[in-house]
């Protein structure tokens, strides 16, 4: 009977609060550099960065060996010349940072994004849209996007922005990406008013499950930082300060 | 003799530093208050807003004869619906706000809007490619972006991101737009580390001369503030706080 009581506690608990039902996280293991380098899309989205400061971006990622650059879409071409070769990939941006774009435009930024051959897309949900409830149009917007992201063989990730959302919210937003087949959900833009935090991706991960991915970023600083966000269940980390963190594994005895 | 050395030193200066070579503002002459409101773009981005709150903006245009709303481009088709038959356009934004879109996904952002009923389009411009000295690329956009806006019949104003950029560079910025055959420069979008100051719009006035619009935005939140940018030589305000601005004209003995 307590059993019987507990379980359906549970599944309330679920439905309400998915942070609280969430499973208990166990001590991620230590990374390695590498490991650790491979988790991070390395970013630079400043709209005043020049050139010289992206091509520094791809060397840092080159040398360190970080999963991706991720940039804006006008730095696409010149990223996917530089990583030429290099096990680098280019990720960017679409509807970004507010997530409030028409749809099309929306596909007409992946679209040129991936003939210029990035290979991951992070759009921005439409926020408006979901605080409406208009679901079924931030679904068809999502899938529409995957279908493009997918038939170039590239990724799609779905940026909540969670500092504008409840949790209610949050769970739906991650919801109808997994139902609208986004690879991952992603936690923040890094240009709204915070970033990500340990709840929010306890919760994002909770309610997407274990086969879709979830980024964690916006002001995500330090190794701590990032360790805090994958012991949560990040399974990607957008940083600008990326390579003080693989540095910072040196001298840290849980990575080895 | 003086009178060449005054006259040289003049143009040195103007090379040098436009803002110290701009003519001397006269006080700007009393408004009334539909003179005030025709001035204002009634302004609502923010990412996170409902629908209930674009109705609202379209309302309180109505009521107070703003010369537009200016909204993202998700809310385009809701705000030409809202505000038919009242005179009041609808503004919308392309690149917004870090301007580090593909040339391609702003026209397509344009395109979008203006078929759905936007006569005004405010683009940011390709901060990375004016630092980097790449004016060809940044002029061609702006030309791109002003054909389809006047084969619509529809004003482009171009967003320089001023607290994002030296003098020089704002100045840079100005001449482009104009050789690029934009209807207006502005200030700011908002989202960035500053807005609106009175010496930028002066410096913008100087270099755009008196047949290009000069719209000041971000942070302007008074009826001082508004006063202050219309003296300094702007045609147009961007605003969130226009009602307030509007109201505070009836105990204001500088307005009749």
């Amino acid at each position: 009977m307590d059993k019987i009581v507990a379980e359906i506690g549970e599944t309330i608990l679920g439905e309400l609060c998915p942070r609280m039902a969430a499973p208990v996280v166990e001590a991620a293991p230590p990374l390695n550099r590498r490991q650790v380098a491979q988790l991070i899309d390395h970013t630079l989205l400043r709209p005043g960065a020049a050139a010289v400061e992206i091509r520094r971006l791809c060397s840092e990622a080159r040398e360190h060996g970080f999963y991706s650059v991720c940039v804006n879409p006008a730095r696409v071409g010149l990223c996917v010349g530089e990583l030429q070769g290099s096990g680098v990939v280019v990720c960017t941006v679409a509807g970004f940072p507010l997530g409030a774009s028409a749809t099309e435009t929306k596909l007409a930024e992946a679209e040129t994004a991936l003939r210029l051959g990035a290979t991951e897309v992070d759009m921005v949900v439409n926020v408006g849209a979901l605080k409406d409830g208009e679901y079924e149009r931030v679904r068809a917007e999502i899938a529409a996007l995957a279908a493009i992201c997918h038939g170039s063989g590239a990724l799609l990730k779905v940026i909540l922005e969670t500092c504008l959302l409840t949790d209610e919210e949050k769970a739906t937003g991650c919801r109808l990406s997994v139902e609208a087949g986004a690879d991952f959900v992603k936690t923040s833009t890094g240009f709204s008013t915070g970033g990500a935090t340990a709840a929010d991706v306890a919760l994002m991960r909770a309610t997407v499950g274990p086969d879709v991915g979830v980024k964690a970023s916006g002001g995500i600083r330090t190794l701590d930082d990032l360790r805090a966000m994958v012991e949560a269940g990040a399974s990607r980390i957008g940083a600008s300060a990326s390579v003080a963190m693989v540095q910072a594994i040196a001298g840290d005895p849980r990575h080895v």
